[in-house]
């Protein structure tokens, strides 16, 4: 039997290393990104019929296989101030596309949420390696998927608890927002560091810890 | 006849945008990052005979054919405090891999100097746009390659006066030195921008300005 591992599927960051743009708000999860950052995934057969499989779809593709919960950062489960909204339930509406447990890290923590088609948002006030060891119990030996933002991946990355990362590296310039890649220096000193570029234009970086 | 162009090769960077390493000094033209940054062209034919002849050899090629001068910043020509020795040449010995005229952008100007091989370094303290009128007299109808450090391409992209760039992300994590990619918000709107990676792990990065 294999250990269950820290999976980072499919997060994008423009080529100036910003895994989130300026300004987020309710209309705006990625702030004056838009929807730049995850332009390559809407041309895939994942996202919609007669999409192309190619290597873009293969990446995507392995988003959910294997994963049974998934831990989350404050910004990506809501806008700046969601913790003053009681009302507020995610981004994603009534049936969020997880499909399992969903570990979201906060310093304002509520009571969980379960919503339509087996999603349930749990809120943690904790250290990355607690929080794995609660995402760890609640996937029932399957993997645990890290959904990012850019601040959370960077905190599990520094503390040794990834096991295997894809970044989309998308060759757009945006200039502010929250960089993934600071403080890590000597990261791929551990991992095996591969990079396939797309027709799309963007280029995929694998990083597989090593054995 | 087409107008000649001003052309960045081989241009290292790493994941996360460094040009440069940190603590540059006479011993360690890159600072901390020593040869990393340069690895993938050890391997080509270029640099020796028997290497590969693949894609990392197809682009370094590109660095000489067609060029009649040089622009370089002075954090390339020396390390820091150069200009407190009046015997520095460059980091190069008596023959430098140029063989054309080359600008040096300081705010510390010095007399010409030639050295063997077809290579004289001019030193000039102007503005972007100035040097490059100065290059392209001295180009004789022939392109200008800008050859770095990364804050004098920054400046002159930020100027619009780059009609090509060849960048070589290199897949390792400084953490600190000089980023390229600072300040360069919407750069791609500007070109069409291409990806293409290597085995060596290398992705070639080109940006070549929209007609």
């Amino acid at each position: 039997m294999t250990t269950p591992l820290l999976r980072v599927h499919n997060f994008a960051i423009s080529l100036d290393g910003y895994g989130t743009g300026e300004g987020q708000s309710a209309d705006a999860h990625f702030g004056h990104a838009g929807d730049r950052l995850h332009r390559w995934m809407f041309t895939t057969r994942w996202w919609q019929a007669g999409g192309s499989g190619g290597v873009d779809d293969a990446f995507v593709q392995r988003h959910d296989p294997g994963i049974g919960a998934e831990i989350m950062g404050a910004g990506k489960w809501g806008h700046p101030g969601w913790h003053e909204d009681p009302e507020w339930k995610g981004a994603w509406g009534p049936n969020p596309p997880f499909h399992t447990p969903v570990f979201v890290l906060t310093h304002h923590p509520r009571p969980s949420i379960e919503m339509e088609g087996g999603t349930t948002f749990h809120f943690l006030d904790a250290s990355p390696a607690d929080a794995l060891e609660a995402a760890r119990e609640a996937a029932g030996g399957r993997d645990v998927r890290l959904g990012g933002g850019p601040t959370v991946i960077r905190e599990f990355l520094a503390a040794g608890l990834v096991d295997h990362m894809h970044v989309a590296v998308v060759p757009i310039l945006l200039g502010r927002g929250v960089r993934l890649w600071d403080g890590l220096e000597g990261l791929e000193e551990d991992y095996r560091v591969e990079a396939t570029s797309a027709p799309s234009g963007v280029t995929h970086v694998t990083f597989t810890r090593k054995g």
